[in-house]
Parts: structure tokens; sequence; C-alpha cells
């Protein structure tokens, strides 16, 4: 029988922060695909679209009217899924029937005025406005919100409804499912440990040298050793640092360089506007002890193959367990050796 | 303020079989959509597709030939996720670095030479051969793997690479994520009440009459309490059963009819051939108690508005926790009003 080798042989790895395995199955990278692909990802190149609610001046599905911002630009979201005033209400006594009403306020961060760019094409001036806009509003909801959830979905195909380049904020009175896996596996490993997970984690990884994709002088981006995604990406701050309003101006100065650079590779990956779900994590604003958490963004990518073939999670994925064709180190290889140049800049 | 109601008002909903929360905003159903929409799911007319890897009688893409069957037929997957043979390799020490090798193997269940039918074109006595091979796979590969994961994938948008009607099955000897949270959530369950979590479950929801869809002398499937996606179905027997293959034949047969109605109703709901994952979960084959398990089948259906809406779980629900727009009592409803005769057929 051959010698065991993750490139070759079926295994499961083990995801410290949420207590879950991911299936990996690299030998199956070679089957052919006959199902679904995706429409090729377009990006439009007016700078100004008078149709698009997020541009500056123009009229939103409300009546409102966006103001003529030059940076980045917040408002309330127009259909909320969570409401600051919500009627309150619980029912926890029955184990199979809980329910708890929630109260929370959801907005959008308009990036940039430039309607035809997204985060790789903006300067990294600009990308360091979205970091400090992303730090206010933590800030100001983290006074009312036990959970502030700072994301982008970018891209049609991960149901960004809008081309615009934005982000969002859900924040809400309640830790959502997979904070409350993140805080329990990191406080459990704190206490067993006596340091923080991540921390170890990134200094391990450093040394290893396998799963890294960018390196500056603060941060690092990696494909974690349990990622399910195709290239999905791990982005740690190199020192103890628990939120994200915790960062210096230097530590900031350097996210929206490391940031520009990720974002930049995915799309050199394929040569398209490469689409994901990405979102901060971090100590959330309770009394709880926070020395176990270390913040981190999370990159979920849908693509696997080209700009119009994405992975399924689906039937066993759903059902039994996250399931990845390649390895993190053949994504993690895949992703350093690509320009840190955006190809339409080429 | 006014009074607090599910129909109108945001709250979370707690799942007692994963121990995870959903997200419930019924108010942001209103929501238009501008995002991605679905190409039309399209159902090949023709009986027999000389170009199909699974019809009857056809060249594979390995050489082997398909036999001229008659009811369903079985193979092993030729680009299985799960490997019997696979090197064998464990490294748990390290927390972080946890990997382990895993075997198992994978199979492709053709529901019918019919290459243009689907399961709720089906007549009662073909699914009622489905089912029986179902029981067969179990039987054979539950000797030899912890966990057998029967499932479906239909349709393009559930990464389904094959329109011709068909069902998987991954065996490996481990437990899977899935499996292990409601294993953990039913014993704990079982221990405390000293009764089965799911029966339990189904006595209230038979009692309430508010999420059922299909009831029929064996078995019931209702849009579970804490559903994720906008019409996804649990279906459970009304009697202790703890694995597929414990079925009698009153009950497999009465389950090929509920079968067919959940699955023509979900066409009925918008004219189209409905897409989802489903699979069956059951007690692993391991040497630990099972009276804490009971059998049941998870459908996971990705459409929201329409043939061509699809519901996006991405940004807030992949970094945090899992939302839907629409009630599961809404959604119970509008299936349940739904004709149990399939539209092509009218
Ligand atoms: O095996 P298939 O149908 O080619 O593949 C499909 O189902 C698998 C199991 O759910 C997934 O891992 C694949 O991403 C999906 O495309
Ligand atoms: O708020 P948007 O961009 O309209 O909507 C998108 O993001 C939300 C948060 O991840 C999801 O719930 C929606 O399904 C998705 O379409």
């Amino acid at each position: 029988m051959p010698i065991f080798n993750p490139v070759d042989h079926p295994h499961q790895r083990y995801n410290p922060l949420t207590d879950e395995w991911v299936l990996v199955s690299p030998h199956r990278a070679k089957r052919p695909w006959q199902g679904q692909t995706e429409p090729p990802v377009h990006k439009e190149a007016i700078h100004h679209d008078p149709d698009c609610f997020l541009c500056a001046g123009n009229k939103r599905i409300t009546g409102d009217i966006n103001p003529d911002y030059q940076s980045t630009y917040v408002f309330n979201n127009d259909f909320a899924a969570l409401l600051p005033d919500a009627p309150k209400y619980q029912h926890l006594d029955d184990p199979l029937f809980k329910i708890e009403s929630v109260q929370g306020t959801c907005r959008v961060i308009c990036f940039s005025p430039d309607h035809s760019k997204t985060l790789p094409e903006l300067p990294v001036s600009s990308i360091q406005d979205i970091i400090k806009t992303w730090i206010e509003q933590l800030n100001e909801l983290g006074k009312v919100y036990k959970w502030v959830q700072l994301f982008e979905n970018k891209g049609a195909m991960m149901g960004c409804s809008n081309p615009h380049p934005h982000g969002q904020i859900w924040s809400g009175n309640f830790i959502p499912n997979e904070i409350r896996k993140e805080d329990t596996c990191q406080a459990n490993y704190y206490k067993k440990h006596n340091s923080s997970l991540l921390m170890d984690y990134v200094r391990k990884e450093l040394q290893l040298q396998e799963r890294i994709v960018v390196e500056t002088e603060f941060w690092v981006a990696l494909v974690p050793y349990w990622a399910i995604w195709p290239f999905e990406i791990l982005l740690l701050p190199k020192t103890i640092v628990h939120r994200l309003n915790e960062l210096t101006s230097e530590q900031q100065a350097d996210l929206a360089v490391i940031l520009k650079t990720l974002t930049t590779k995915y799309d050199n990956l394929f040569n398209c506007s490469f689409p994901y779900s990405m979102g901060w994590h971090g100590a959330p604003f309770t009394d709880d002890p926070k020395e176990h958490w270390q913040l981190h963004a999370h990159f979920y990518p849908p693509l696997l193959r080209s700009a119009s073939t994405k992975k399924f999670l689906v039937g066993f994925e759903m059902l039994a367990q996250a399931q990845r064709d390649i390895t993190a180190e053949q994504a993690a290889e895949r992703l350093r050796v690509l320009s840190n140049i955006h190809y339409k800049e080429v």
C-alpha cells in the first residue's frame, strides 16, 4: 500500500476555531465538470450610474437622497433584517419551540463614490478610509449591541444585488452561532494552553511557510489548514489584537496594503472580478473576558476552476460535512505566485 | 410599542437538533430583488440520451458500459471523493494541525432508466424501488462503514452535473459534523427527558397543525420550526424508527406515496423542476446506544421567490448566522394548499 500523502489521498482536517472537520479529496480535482456554469463576471465601466441606489446624489428606493459623498458613505439599510425598535418577546421554556425577539441595526457602507471600482482597484488611501469607517461604526454600534458583523458580499454570485462597491453591517443584541463557536473554542484553548489559539497558529504558519499568500509588516493572509472553500483566506494580525478598533494607525495603514494585495491576487487568479463574502470577527461587546479572542477576517470565495465554475457545497456538504477538492497548500501556492499588480492595470 | 408577532417582527428560533439558531426577518420579504437570477430550470424531454453517462447501455467516462437496467442501477462513483483502500494516517497531537486519513465508498444510484423523469414524475412503484435500493445499500455499506449518507442533489442549481434522475451514496469510516451534532443533541435530550427529541417534536407538530405540509398513515412532511431554507422540509415517521432499514413494507410503501406528493407540491410551487438537496439521517453504524436516534430526511431547496430567484446564504449567514425572510408557517401554508397532481399532468 502506498504511504499516505496529503496531496494525493483523501483525509479530513480539523478546524480548531469551530470544532468541525473538513473532508479533503485532492485526487478528485481531475474530475471533469459538466454541470452549471456561471455567467461571466461583468463589471460596469461607468463611474456614476443614474439608476444606482448607492451612487452619490441619487434617490434611493425610500425616496431618500444620497449626499454628494467623496469617500465612504454609511446609511441605514432600507430593507434591514434587524430593527432597533422591534418588539420584545421570549419563550425559551419549551426546548423544541424556543423563540426570542431580536433587536439590531443594519447599515450599508458605500466604499467609494466611483461605481466602476472594486476593493483591489481603489487606491490604498481609499481602503484606509474604509478601515476608518469600519472602526467608527464598530465603536458606535458596539456601545449598543453585543455583536457587530462587518462584511462584504462581492459579486452577483454571492447574492450581491448592486455592483456599486459596498459592504454591510448587521449588528444585534445576540451572539450569532459562528461567533459562539469561535468564542468557545478560543476560550477552551486559552484555558488549556494559556495562550491565544490564533496567535499560536499564526506563529506556526510563519515558521512553516506552506500556506502563506501575502505577508506584510503587521499582517498575514493565508489559506487556513482547515479551509473549506477552494481559495478561502484567513487574514490575521501578527500581534495580539482583540478587536478591529484596537488597531494602531500603522496597523491600519498596513491593513489597507494587504487588503489591496490580497484582493488583487484574487482578481488575477481567473482574470475576473473575483466574488467572495468577507467579514471581520473579534471579541463581542459583552462583559466577558476577551483575552482569548484574536481579531481576524474570513474570505469565502465560491470559485473553483475558472471565472465561471464554482464549488457547490450541496448534498454531502449540507447533510454531513464540508468537502474540498484541492489542498489548502495547493490553493496557497497558486495565489502566492500571482502578480500584485491588478490585471486591468497591466 | 406593538405586541410581538412572529409574522411581522424579527426574531430568532432554536434548532434543537443542531444547537444552532436561525434569524427570522419576516418583514423583509417585501424587499425588491435586483440581484442575480438563475437560468430557467430546463428538463430534457428525451427518454434516452446517447451522451448521458447514466442512461442504460451507454458507455461511461471510464469506459465501463451501463447494463440495460429496467429499474434502479447502482455503481461506484467514477470520481469518488472517498476511496475504500486509501492509505491510513493519523496526526492528532497538535491541536492546530489535526489530520487523519479517511476510507470510504461513493456510489451513484440511477433512479430510473428514463432520462426525462424526476422523482415526482415517477410512478409510486418506481419510488418504492428506489427506497428498496436505499435500504439494500445501507445494509451492505453499514457493515463496513460508520456512516452511510444517502442523498440526492436535484437540479443544476444544486451542483448536479447530470439531469438523469439519480442520487448518491457517500459512506465513510468517520462520523461527519452534522451527524455528530444531531447525535449529541438527541442523546442529551433523551438523557434529560427519557424520550426521543424528534418523536416528541412530531407529536406536538401534529397537535399544532401549523407547519404540516403532507401527512400520510405513517409519515409527516413539515417545515420545521427552525427551518433555514425558505421551503425546507423535515420528513419524519410518526413512530419510532432508528434507521431506514428498519421500515416495514407498509411504511416503505407509504414513504413512496409521501415522497411523490411532497416533490409534486415542490414542482407545483413555481411550475418548474424544483431543485433541492435531500438526504437521510438515522443512527450511525457504531456500537453506541441508538435509542435516542429517530430517522428523518432533510430537504434543502434554494428557491425563494420564483423558479429563477434563490435565497443566497452568504455574508451574514456564512460569517454569523443563517437568516430567513418568510416564516416557517408561511412556507408550510404555501406548500400545503398546492395540488397533489403534478403541473405537467394537468
Ligand atoms: O458528485 P457530483 O454530483 O458531481 O457533485 C456534486 O455533489 C457533491 C456532493 O454533494 C459536491 O461535493 C459537488 O460540489 C457537487 O457538484
Ligand atoms: O442585503 P443584500 O445584499 O440585499 O442581500 C444579500 O446579503 C444578505 C446578508 O448576507 C443575505 O441575507 C441575502 O440573501 C443576500 O442576497
